[in-house]
């Protein structure tokens, strides 16, 4: 069960509110790499946690922290958008050609939210969530949260960059910290599980009789023209998972046939033609 | 530039066709665990890569066997559809309730597409690419790399055992195979850049001067009644990215204000009473 | 700032998971009349609020209490999912008619998130924060939020309806209560701001002058073979906002001009013959 | 049936052509606050209807004239982007800053349409049907029309502030108008119904035995800090339906369980682990 | 400007209501092969014509046709539904396999709609407004509309097959027949307007000199192993647009450099390692 | 099965890079009249083709060069993105208003991508699946085909006029060129099968007994006060499949009955007053 306390999480300052970059940090609240989609997916994932119930307790508590996250990143959109031009006279009134801030400002912030935040991204496409990842198997679901913390802090270093506010400069500052912890945390959780070699390939569940592991350790150079990039994936070491040898294979065949389907059924829809 | 021969990568072979199949088999094609959202995320992820060009090459030299991949299933999937039911009639004679496999079956393998694959998920919801993740940082990318192979894996686990079938058991073996492969290789490139102490946190580019260090390595317990799970999160060792240690911190207080907006402004939309 | 404490805030019980009914319930965690929406609708319009602040106190309370509502409803979706078969030998087992459940159940409840709930409908249509109506305006906002809550009752009662599990029979009673309440109460807010009469027109700010008003208050039969339907909306009584009478306004005539484009520009990528 | 007629409902005149403006005006049509909206939504509902006619006749008599506003807007947006730069030398001539308009004007307005209105909202993104609310319950539908028509009048009056030119301020003080009649015209339907104590809690025909009602008139007041907010829905008073009284519930209890899956299932593509 | 008689275009009966076939006939409301697409898709190229206004006023005619189509086929939906369980009784009533009628057919059906149509697909994906093709040139419009009436016209047939109602055949039939008037009616535009000779290259107007002409006539064989499959565009004749002879072109060489983006900026929020 | 060459099919230069017209050129990629479209219409339509194999060898063929296309098109974008700016800093150098160049580019292609392509349109909407036509029927599809490849051209010739750069006129230029051969290779494709009388209606398989044909060849005028305008569709000539003469029905009138959908039942969740 949730509950509420009426501060803010960490402190939101704008000294100068700026229209433009209220659009652009939209994305940190409903872009893919942003808060919606953390809280939500640390959420649903706990909802669906088995195992031992440490990680379930985990994930629902960042899951609530980034509900903080939506909360005080919503408030500085909208003391970016606190003078905000309500009218063309005022739109004229603010830059020396009419319309830079008209077509530069996210429309729905006048015209849908009335000077507030929107779970929309940068470009105004509302998030869709079908960005939270939650697979049922708790390796896979720690990759796609180191992910999406990682890209979370690409994006908040990125902002960072593209203000000069020291208020917005100060709360990025404080994303920016928390994105490394939560980095950190969930590749601690594969680290508890044994590390990447216990934990691949996920699904470490899968019985051997299921892969053809004739085909489990090459690296394919599909190129016709390029030879294979050389790194670890080809260096004949064993591979992550020790289960195998790090091997390239150059110029491959197709192992298939000809795909033929054969006419189109009576009834199909088809042209005649294809009958 | 993009080639074709005409046999498919990895033959095909469906001994009893079986259209709930198919529809399950969708997910594979256009799911986001699926094969089109490999092929474009790592096609977009080579277009944007900048930096040393072996990583380049191995993204196009994959995205382009993912392609072969969708090629095979779109065939799987034709194949499943082979005998489906075109009318009432037949979809009668097939199963002993009426409507069974009407109502089972995805409509549209016989409104839409006439028994073959479409680029949609198990629920026949199309793909949307906003789930080609390509951030133009390279270990943000290969984490994303790793996490999709890995919902991957555990897509083709799962649709190898929905299935009786000997030759989409063999199919699913080899996509079991290749996604081992994908996530060792994109794990590779990460310990090619120095593992992860040295890629983390990601991007490791950013100044530390934009980050509040002081909020970067305690792992935060937002519950009001659980004590805070045990672990490498918590165990005071020093974390990943070797620049700080775990730590735990219990029942937060908020540092900052409670939000306040003020009143409306003239002209906003909002009701007099809010003015 | 938002907490959580590790019990639900309603206690679930299922008495036999039933997978067809978790794709039902899902409409009830993500589809337009579920939980995830009233949650982020009441958190954006929370985070919005201008005016006085008692406004903003109530939304984010109850936006609370939504989030327990997804928590309880996702552990509700897994429990029915306990027992859904993994393979077709499962399947079998559990129906007479091969592939009964396997077509009747969502297919990524066991593809995608391994028996667990997803933020989907029950049609597996993602959730798409456009839903989440939030204008700055009070009224309209009272409005979006007690339509939401009767969309979610009729949706409860119709769930209630289709499951015999005492459980869950049990569980819907309690959120057709509480959807109860959040009618009457964001009506409440209505009526503490002088009701429908002080309220509308919403907004009632917009100047009288801005307004045309005589076209504001004639009902418009545009049908040509149909008599007005006689009413409230047609009585000749005033209308609801005190400004005016109901009137009706038969066999319209058009006012406007026939649209004329003129010809296409040079450069505009249209055919010649339209230039 | 539907039926045209050659002219607009009303006159539509532009005096400046503004491009900028073209793509605002695009929410009107497409958004979810415009008139493709309203249009299909009471043709659905209308479809939809069961019980006395009167409403269904009600309801397609108003799809019909939302159907004429989307005709005139439409023919609005097009007289905007009559003089839009088709080449970077005339957006160079528009204005100072090479760049401006190119970048404030939404770009398919000239790539996607030549110059034409489309179906998408001021973002671009185009409208999807998801926002048709059409419930089968006449009390739930009225609601969501007058919200409906709530957001249309905020959105058309802050369209009104956005722009100087007269033409626009005419054809959008008449969507204002409209607009007011809409909503009192709903807001009537449920006068007629016996007004809101004799429709709520909707749906009224929910047997009381559904219902948990011991949870049915409370306020809930999950906050950790700040005081239950004061009015009508904690005065103690009547509720609205006149089934019960307002009252509030301070810091409350779960009442449920901790959530436990236990452990995850062979085949079922988690982590051996979880097992 | 629209309006509306009480009748429906063509009568709808139906002898046996069938809630699956329901969901299938969705595909011809809210398809992209469906109604809703053509209604729409005619009434924005209308109001975006230019040049002979003729074409306007065709495109609006049968767009207020298209709308009366959708009218129909939502009440056929709606009679198809008349006795779908609403409660899992019933359901198992009509059905010996419990669950064959709740997991056949749309949930949405009873819980969303209450019996009633929905703007969606056969797979409840509701119907998105980017399928609107309207792009301000005549000839690529009219392909597009010959194109919509081919898919709808493969779909009402497919639909014919799959049901034996015979108040269903007769009103799809009657749907088949207007499709083949509108694919007929919009390629003669094409006719009127000169052939496909004088319409292609579609845009007609695009001056030759920005066309790179050596690569306009030459088809492109990629594969490495098939050769040119031989037929009209190969023979060597005329091209259709009288400007070109058909040629092949195989084993093409790539003509364009290996990019390189070089390496990342600094504060691009890249790895270090690729700065 | 895929192969590719680490060499562009075409090169591609940008002489002076400008990120507004990034964002133009996404169109051209990930728009519906985009490269990804076709890539994948085509590779869709391929592996479901049934009948001649030389049509799927085609569609095979020209789906692989459409990669390519995706593939020089994406090295554009990243070149046009290469000095843009990544603070507001760098934003106030590059133009006179600060906010023109921040306001006008995509925000994400500094946010998400790091100066790099994206799959979206030039709103940033991400392109969708669903645009992928492929319909099992071969006419229906090569008109599809010639629609798109229309539109694609209409979109290069746009592109052509926004830009002064010489490098990127050129590149267009070549798209120009190859969208005219595909126009017209895929209407090859219908003279081969006998040309538009021999295809249509399309699908030619419908038997003529599942056709109404009272109804198959007026154009239907629902007009009120507009003349049935005149041309090859009103000429009394016979129609372009052979089966009929073109004719014109004015003001008709309707064929159906009033609908009408009775009383709601109980335990739909309609209102009382309903039922």
């Amino acid at each position: 069960m949730f509950h509420h306390s009426s501060k803010l999480q960490y402190e939101v300052r704008v000294d100068t509110p700026d229209p433009v970059f209220a659009k652009y940090l939209q994305q940190a609240i409903g872009g893919v790499e942003g808060e919606i989609r953390v809280a939500m997916q640390y959420l649903f994932q706990a909802m669906g946690a088995r195992g031992d119930s440490k990680f379930r307790d985990m994930l629902m508590m960042t899951a609530t922290e980034e509900l903080s996250h939506i909360e005080f990143l919503g408030h500085a959109v909208a003391l970016n958008l606190q003078t905000a031009p309500l009218s063309q006279q005022e739109a004229a009134a603010q830059d020396s050609v009419v319309g830079a801030i008209m077509g530069g400002m996210n429309p729905r912030h006048v015209l849908s939210s009335g000077l507030s935040a929107m779970p929309v991204n940068s470009n105004g496409v509302p998030f869709d969530m079908s960005h939270v990842y939650a697979t049922g198997n708790i390796a896979a679901d720690m990759l796609a949260n180191a992910m999406a913390e990682s890209s979370g802090r690409v994006l908040a270093s990125r902002l960072y960059n593209m203000t000069d506010d020291a208020g917005m400069k100060d709360m990025l500052s404080f994303l920016i910290a928390r994105d490394t912890m939560h980095q950190q945390q969930w590749m601690a959780v594969i680290e508890e599980l044994g590390g990447i070699e216990a934990c691949t390939p996920i699904p470490n569940s899968t019985p051997e009789s299921h892969e053809a592991m004739e085909h489990s350790y090459y690296f394919l150079n599909t190129s016709l023209d390029e030879p294979t990039p050389q790194g670890v994936w080809t260096n004949g070491g064993p591979t992550m998972d020790g289960r195998g040898t790090y091997m390239a294979k150059e110029k491959p065949e197709p192992q298939g046939q000809k795909p033929d389907l054969g006419k189109a059924r009576e009834g199909s829809g088809a042209q005649k033609e294809q009958m």
